[in-house]
């Protein structure tokens, strides 16, 4: 474990990573609460087990599953607390997947593995990472075309006892404070690249597994609490994941060379996880649009029009994303075989491209409203004097609803988002769980476009019904 | 009854308007359908009547007939089929607030007359317009401050036998196909405008009452079956509704200066219809991405990666008006005096501003899927011709899934969709049930910010907990 | 030449084509006018010839030709007036790609045919079509890779005394009513292509060339005149060209299976067409300008800010192209073989896809702003009747400082743009001069990025001039 | 002058700040590199001063004045050098305004004493700020009625030999480098607020006045050179300019109570500074677009349709701005009084929409097509490592062009852009220089309408000439 270039032994000890541990933790307290709604426990045959490891068998599991990370979200100050939702996402999906393979081929026992897994994490009520974008080179290419070989994680050596991998994949999050790490395909493999189907879990402290932490640049730089009000709280680590030569005992391997099932299993985890993050994203959502709306009111602008029309624009940007959920919830999709539930993927699909095409105008029209005191406004510090702290307050009042230095916390948890945050946020909001393009290409490909073209044909056929003109040769 | 500057005596005779008259007979033909889904005819106490005329007592009441509404637009080839749809929208809303208005203040017998009118209509299986939009004068005038005083429909005699009413109204769908028109104030009123508080049905046929009807161009330019493919088969017409000293019986009257019920009254029909109105209008939307994905197949340009993105932002288009009906009838709000649910606000006015403000993008990539040729295409009579017609086949083909001709039709369809019916269909897309100004300021002013804003309190709490600055004094 | 299935011998006696006979022949009106400004004939070498057939020799020239094609759009109600406009951006872009063939491979002769038939095109003071738009069969596929081989004009023959061409070419404006027909490629050829590679000239009554007309709808369907306020004054007429193996004498020959010249000869007109195209287009932006502008006023309401929003929105759509127009002519560039300039392709492109994508937009902003009685107003006819006639001016006169008359002419100007009109303008306005999706590749391809590049290489540069980690090894 | 709570007495010497001072600095290390282009010294009378503060007298010194400022920004890696750009801008406003006050009211001295400041200015080649934003309390109140009455800079006293200001002014850029602080109007103003109508220029260490500057937190948060390559090089810091009745000598006040005038300054040193705005704004476009350029070549995806496209649109926005610029200087308008030119207000209002609108939009693409390792790439430090540095190497390798540290330099430069930079360039690019919904309003009130209605009035007229209704009596 790696930051900054030195080795980190205890993250609960390390001044910034201690941040990411604490926010983690926050999970476990938050599952003490007896008041916390929804429940973040659930009795499954007859134990209390995080309700995030309880299995989806019905579409208010998924809807309670969603308020779950939505409510968990919001405790951590609008960032998401990943440590559970993501491992339960990966072993839904491996779960199905697993099954489906044992099914067609028997006797190779993946569903097996998946379900000791399953019990051992829910058991422990282990945090967990999931590591699935492969660092991928040549992105033109494919994993087995590639000059390096290791670009995409691969097996390099297999026995009966486990196998061997290789490879690294890139923003892991949360990996550095889970016990576990997931290791999961990033796309589908044709038979060349059949090395390169490979999902797992292992320890975090498995020999050769190397994470190496982003800077938490956006705790690092709050000279002052004021300045980081979000970051010195709340905040989750990404790291790039090295499998330097890791040994992965057979017990914890979940897919092996079965390159059919690569895509599959890369794709229903995605699903999930889409799912997953619209729960969380409403509630960033939600904080652009509660910051425009207040600084609407201390600047006394909230009656203009075009200020009630860019904190529309705001609330739908919030809406579309629960609009999504409700749906992809309710048309949750049954596993025959496992009985599991999993989202609705037209409905996660299109409150995902919502989420993240309209993002940054979303921001825009929060600058917008709140105005440039945003970047210009002084330090904490210079309203604790005795000169000058007066006269500030003096002419950088707004409405009497809210103090002076109110109002400029107000300014600085703007700030902070299109600043600090915004590094973090803004590529997470238009890339993380797949590229706009990518999502719009799905979508239509996908999409049925039956009863759009039975109606198309129906007008033609009827508006044509009565003319003259009918069955004309064509010259060839 | 007038049309092109002559009285029509009967519109079933009539060239042009016995297409709408032909449209709105479609759904008593469709009442006779055993097959038909969802059922036309409901059995209500024991009686069979059109299931628009069942009220609704339930989110699934609403979701039948939002479904009913789809069915019904796309047995019409995409032309919505209104007369019985927009009625009982009217009497569903003419209920709540009569009641509501009876409880205030009773004696008044608003509610009973409302209650005769509706079992007059369900037994009698009446067609039913309604006329809302007043003419407005200058818009920045309220009622009774316009210089010509009759520029809203107002009472201007009133005894115990009824009222006489003077006034117009524009764009009364129908209207001239309907048993009778009920007319419904426009916007809320201020104590001055009392006159203006005004509700009522009568026939059709009643003295005093004159329908203009708009020509209806898109019908009427159609030389040729293939060039009017809807027009010629589907349409409805509009009219300007002049009641010139109309008199309306007291048993008909439904609000007569109420005042402070006014606004609500409009607003609650509104709402109703604009949860209509989604419904209807996700067939049209159906009808524009239909006819993209069938002119990129023929095009041989379905797989490029931009055609696809087009593609995706239809499917979007149509989808998002999907996901607002569903919401809006699952969390329709049940009102206590009566029992009627009605639509749920937030979602109706989120999907109806998606489908305003975003019609004519996708009519823009309708067309940039479809290509020039649209607009450029030789007549159906040439195709029919000796000389030309087999060189016009052999130059048009496409992709040989569909004939050469069928492909004429595909272009000819799309150029109605932007041409004649364009002219109708882009204001109605963009304006009808309300302006994109006025629904995002009513969004924004009906929101429900409280979560956001106490997320961001909370935000700003937590994260200045531990700051040593508080509580300075501002000098004044 | 056919229209609508019959054979027509003399458009101007035609009752459709004639209008578009008569619009071609205000330009010849125009150039007697001594007041027209810019002048539309020009002295060269001692002889008028219209300015259109100068050839441009300097940016002032370019401006010049821009503001007399703006001109004469204006002059035709918004109507473009192609018919020497085209056919001279075809002949400056032969001259130039003529020159440089007779340079690179001399004793062709190319160039002189161009100047010998500009020298017939000037000193007649024809009026030209272009065809270039192949029909394309499957858009995948090259002009010798289709399974029709004829799908793309070709050259089914030849010899001394010039070719045989078979094909036909979709979308040629004003050819029903010019004296010769200009046909270019479409596309770059590859050497497989060659017989694609074709460019030539002639008569229109030239045998084995049929002229299937579109019909003229939007003139078709105006029952009274002020439902073709456009369409029945202005209108041009498209048709499928098809070249039925026509004989093509060999000094009308421009291109000749030089395959290498094909692609630059279709960029240099199409870059020509656009500075054209940009040119007219602005004043169809005027019209949509002017008419919203001209309701809001009517309505009372252009002092609200959403619609002064709209209506800034609009300008910008008209004063983009004209920004285009001015810098592409300043920033002209003179092809140095023959002294004459071309447009500054950077500009020309960038004003192009802004005129493209923004159409819809903007005529979305002219709707929102005109209001819904755009399509349910009454007909002309009804006013003319005494019984409803003063009705209908009572109800739906607005601001003082226009009719009723004349604002009910203005709601029918926008109906005829949105619908009748509108059939032909969407898709001109999207698609005519290339797609949107290959503008956008065009432009990025074509660009010079060098500057950006060293810029951000200064940057990162000078950022890290003075760290100290500097030239790690990659381990392989 | 203060910082994070501290007097700061020499910024030179301040551990931020000074990066500050040093930016400015690079403006005169510049001005004495003969190699400069354009050149930033200027011949005038004889002796060399900056070309900033050489008047401008024709549309060519308009364009000389926006390619230094262009310059001058790329030298400092993107960010603008505005000491002597936005002096200059207020020196012209004020120049033209003071004369015109005096040929109105002759004997006031205005212009000489605007004269004498610009002699001083030029001939010692000073630095300046420019404070103009006023803090505003409560923005739908005017300066005179709010509460507090200081809430705009105003006149508190006043004698023969100057004049006592209280107030406060947000944003002065870069006023604590600068040797003198420029004041100017905000707004219009009514004759109730002519204590508010006040311009002048005083020192910077005149007694009385506070500078309290913003946290150069994008400098401050860079823990090594590569994490912040723009900030710690190049910065400027604006602050909140407080006058605690401060004392201006006669000799320096340019407006003292001349309400009329108030606007017009405002507005044309806004015209002025929005040309020197997008002067440097299309440096930041350029920006933008050389990273998105280097990154899509970097991940092999430069060639991908949709990253073409994205490409595509950073070109239109950096090229817009060069538009709006060119344009704006060409037709430059001539003060006739002063012989002094002004920019073009309609291109430079247009550029400024542009560039505000699209900025977030703009940074999105450039997102997109980098990629999510802008914000989880790990630290410069672990590069250094000889444990993992070579891993990281192997695996976060992109095209052979470029080494894996310059690729992740490109990295942290978007990272840069969109984090600590971001909190400062998005509320400017969408701020500054006026919000974008005053300047809607703002372009459309001041638009001349006159061809576009003419246009429209022309279509009617000539459309309905042959129509046989005309002149129908109207029924009150």
């Amino acid at each position: 474990m790696y930051y900054r270039g030195k080795r980190v032994r205890d993250v609960t000890k390390h001044p910034f990573l201690s941040l990411a541990a604490e926010h983690a933790a926050q999970l476990y307290r938050i599952q003490r609460d007896p008041n916390f709604k929804p429940s973040p426990m659930t009795e499954v045959d007859g134990r209390m087990v995080s309700t995030f490891y309880r299995l989806c068998k019905s579409p208010a599991d998924m809807l309670t599953r969603s308020r779950l990370i939505e409510e968990t979200t919001r405790a951590g100050s609008g960032v998401f607390n990943i440590v559970q939702a993501i491992g339960s996402d990966a072993i839904m999906a491996l779960m199905i997947v697993s099954k489906a393979l044992d099914q067609r081929a028997p006797g190779k026992g993946y569903f097996q593995r998946v379900v000791k897994f399953h019990q051992h994490v829910a058991s422990n009520d282990l945090a967990l990472a999931v590591a699935q974008t492969d660092v991928k080179g040549d992105r033109m290419l494919r994993p087995s075309e590639q000059k390096d070989k290791d670009l995409y994680l691969r097996i390099v050596d297999a026995n009966d006892k486990g196998i061997v991998v290789r490879g690294a994949k890139a923003h892991t999050t949360q990996a550095i404070v889970a016990d576990e790490v997931v290791a999961l395909p990033t796309r589908a493999m044709t038979e060349a690249d059949r090395d390169y189907a490979v999902a797992f879990s292992i320890p975090t402290n498995t020999r050769g597994l190397k994470l190496i932490a982003r800077p938490l640049m956006e705790a690092e730089s709050a000279k002052t609490p004021e300045e980081g009000l979000m970051a010195r709280k709340n905040i989750e680590v990404e790291s790039l994941t090295i499998y330097d030569d890791v040994f992965v005992p057979m017990d914890r391997v979940f897919l092996m060379r079965e390159w059919e099932s690569a895509g599959i299993l890369a794709n229903l985890f995605g699903l999930y996880h889409r799912f997953t993050a619209l729960s969380y994203r409403q509630v960033i959502a939600e904080t652009l649009l509660g910051a425009a709306k207040m600084m609407a009111e201390q600047n006394g602008t909230e009656s203009a029009s075009h200020i009630r029309e860019k904190l529309a624009h705001l609330i739908m940007y919030r809406e579309q994303s629960r609009m999504a959920i409700r749906l992809a919830a309710l048309d949750a999709v049954k596993d025959e075989l496992t009985g599991i539930y999993y989202p609705n993927s037209l409905w996660a699909n299109i409150g995902k491209l919502q989420s993240n095409t309209q993002y940054m105008g979303s921001v825009q029209n929060m600058i917008d409203i709140a105005g440039g005191l945003i970047s210009t406004m002084p330090s904490p510090e210079d309203y604790a004097r005795e000169d000058i702290g007066p006269l500030m307050r003096k002419y950088l009042a707004g409405n009497a609803r809210m103090s002076p230095e109110e109002r400029m916390h107000l300014f600085r948890l703007i700030r902070e988002l299109i600043g600090p945050m915004g590094g973090l946020l803004a590529p997470g909001m238009i890339h993380a769980e797949g590229s706009i393009a990518a999502s719009l290409i799905a979508l239509s490909r996908e999409y049925d476009f039956g009863s759009s073209k039975a109606l198309v044909t129906k007008i033609i056929k009827d508006g044509t019904a009565d003319s003259p003109r009918r069955g004309h040769p064509v010259r060839h």
